[in-house]
């Protein structure tokens, strides 16, 4: 078979899958849920010895240290992969729920049902974690999937959706509603993304080279973000102690996510006060800043950004600093450089930061809060398969909730139309 | 300049003019609805010559006779647009709108905030009315819209284009927040639906050819329905007289319509006392019915159906009926044959009912109830763009609400993430 019937075949049988999961009740999907968690735990040896056979080819073919940590399971890993699948299976179940159930002049009542997409496609990168993360997900909000890991992670994935089939199966549920592609050929991304006959949408997770690609050769929707280049906008009538907290946090709190904070903006009449007494504190955790004029006039030993910096996501102790005049000026820029991803202002002000929430076209807009709070967890969604910074479909964090839709009810007493 | 050149200047404007729209105020962008109806009011006359101009050119042309109503501006609906334009003014406004804003345990308040999408394409063929809808609803959800009617109709279209910029204008809105193309040649759809840097979602109304096309050729997310291919089910539980009440009225109240049924499936067990009642109501209203082999058995004198037929979309005084054995059966055939738009059961039964609400994958499902109330207007949501029968970011009738997003936003007092 050939990749492209392969794939065909793939998503023929998640279609068929999806009507079973549609219909899954709550505790079939929590059965299954718990018993691949069961799974993973009896079979941690074969997992982890299919992990070391891809770490040992990794290791041969020059893979960097950081992917190397990326792809490896250890045994911690191996818990977390557990607790998540028990942590998806207790939260509520998204499907069925109805909502703004109406009664019309006409004398029907009219509301909306919550109901999974259908097939969703998952590519990501060497992390093996995410095979049961993303599988967990698509399974609570009766969807079917299919999963396509990083070559470089083939073993484990391959290993671990054993497990998956086998509790799918154990509960009853369609061993297909969660098919992990067995072939490293590049060629099946290609297919997967195309073949909106059996894929309803796709979720990329990995480098930005990867995901801008699907989502210009994509056939389907795409769920995800390109990069996180955040703002912390320090206002004129930012709480000094706020501001320090939050700019430091949002920069050191961790350096590789994607709602760290990249630039930093402060009006200029707080600027000569803020700015050393930050500076001082990003030097002692090694942050290297590199700032606009007006900055590197006030700090003297920094390095000058240059326009690239504005635009850069350094997932790194680098952070760019730039004075601002204005609420204006720092929402221009933001609209301007940003990602959309999240952005924060810190004021006192009460108009300010309303016209900031209102006027700040990102996907997460805060005040006064570290733009390290956008993600899944934090804003209690319990799960998170990815952040969306498009406007179509989902947009921030994306739950369970993201991964279905709504169609109408109508419950009637033989009403007809007049 | 060329097309292509032409398209892209409509969508930089577009895109510019968006962030001033989003950004609009509630009382301007009424403003501006109450200013483009009274624009065409007195501007009536020129609007109706130019679509008398229109109308000369398509007898010419030789449009056929259904084609040219379409097109006619008569004052009746030249007052309708008006009224349109003022019940849009007089709806609540989506943009804006927080909720769910709860407090999280790292004392973070959440919230959503609705957002518009940005820049609506909308494609549409000969009914000008559909240049002042169209309009009305992207204004007022805080979007900007390029408009793309049909060539037969460019001279009105092109009066009612100048009664809207001069109502924006008025209201101290950019005038390229509602832009109507101004070429008839016909490459303006291909790039219309292929610059998703400058247009965010389209929307096709018209035929299925011209839906098919724009949605295989589209590189930005299309909310269409193809088709509306609607089923009434009269279950074994029925009450006799809200089925046939339904059953006349889903089929006869209008027939061009997408939620009018074209299929009826009745149970077996009361196909033999309710199918002679209701062939002898449609045989009176003229409606042809072409039946499964044992609705023959039952009718004697009507057509058998082919398999074509449970697959066609009517828009005619032709019915087909099919007789099931079983609620599995029913929503099976609904599934197979169906186009997720509208499906509805007559039954008492309070299990069966509950079954098919949960298991029709349809964007709106009915108890009780005509498939002739799957409107906007009918569920309250003031307004309609379309119906949508996709899953991804609107189902069912799409109005305000659906040309819009939501945001996340983040009220703290200087959280920080530990």
């Amino acid at each position: 078979m050939n990749v492209s019937e392969y794939m065909q075949t793939l998503g023929q049988n998640a279609r068929v899958a999806a009507r079973a999961m549609a219909r899954a009740s709550t505790e079939d999907k929590n059965k299954a849920l718990l018993a691949i968690a069961d799974s993973i735990s009896e079979q941690r040896d074969r997992v982890k010895a299919a992990n070391q056979r891809d770490m040992q080819r990794g290791q041969e073919n020059g893979l960097d240290a950081a992917l190397l940590d990326r792809l490896e399971l250890t045994d911690e890993r191996i818990d977390t992969m557990i607790e998540g699948l028990q942590q998806v299976a207790a939260l509520a179940d998204p499907v069925g729920e109805i909502t703004d159930l109406k009664y019309r002049p006409s004398g029907i009542q009219v509301g909306k049902m919550r109901v999974p997409l259908g097939v969703i496609g998952i590519i990501y990168e060497s992390r093996p974690n995410v095979t049961i993360e993303a599988a967990s997900l698509c399974l609570k909000s009766g969807n079917a999937a299919i999963l396509r890991g990083g070559s470089e992670a083939i073993e484990a994935n391959q290993a671990l959706s054993d497990c998956i089939r086998a509790g799918l199966e154990s509960a009853g549920l369609p061993a297909t509603a969660v098919q992990v592609v067995e072939t490293t050929d590049r060629a099946a991304v290609g297919e997967l993304i195309t073949m909106p006959e059996y894929v309803d949408v796709v979720v990329p997770r990995g480098g930005k080279g990867l995901i801008e690609r699907i989502s210009r050769d994509a056939k389907v929707t795409v769920i995800k973000h390109l990069d996180g280049i955040c703002h912390v906008y320090i206002d004129e009538f930012a709480d000094k102690t706020k501001a320090v907290n939050i700019a430091i946090n949002a920069k050191t709190h961790r350096y590789g996510t994607c709602n760290t904070m990249e630039t930093l903006l402060v009006h200029q009449a707080v600027a000569a006060t803020l700015l050393p007494e930050l500076a001082a504190a990003y030097a002692g955790l090694g942050v290297e800043l590199r700032g606009c004029a007006r900055s590197v006039d006030i700090l003297n030993d920094i390095t000058s950004a240059t326009d690239a910096d504005w635009d850069t996501e350094y997932l790194a102790p680098v952070l760019a600093v730039r004075i601002v005049d204005s609420l204006e000026e720092a929402m221009d820029h933001i609209n301007d450089h940003g990602s959309h991803h999240t952005d924060a202002i810190v004021t006192e002000n009460y108009t300010l930061a309303r016209r900031f929430l209102t006027e700040v076209d990102s996907s997460s807009v805060m005040v006064n809060a570290s733009t390290r709070f956008a993600d899944g967890f934090e804003y209690g969604l319990g799960a998170e398969i990815g952040i969306s910074t498009d406007k179509i479909h989902a947009r921030g964090p994306v739950g369970l909730e993201g991964l279905t839709s709504q169609k109408y009810v109508v419950l009637g007493n033989g009403e007809i139309r007049k």
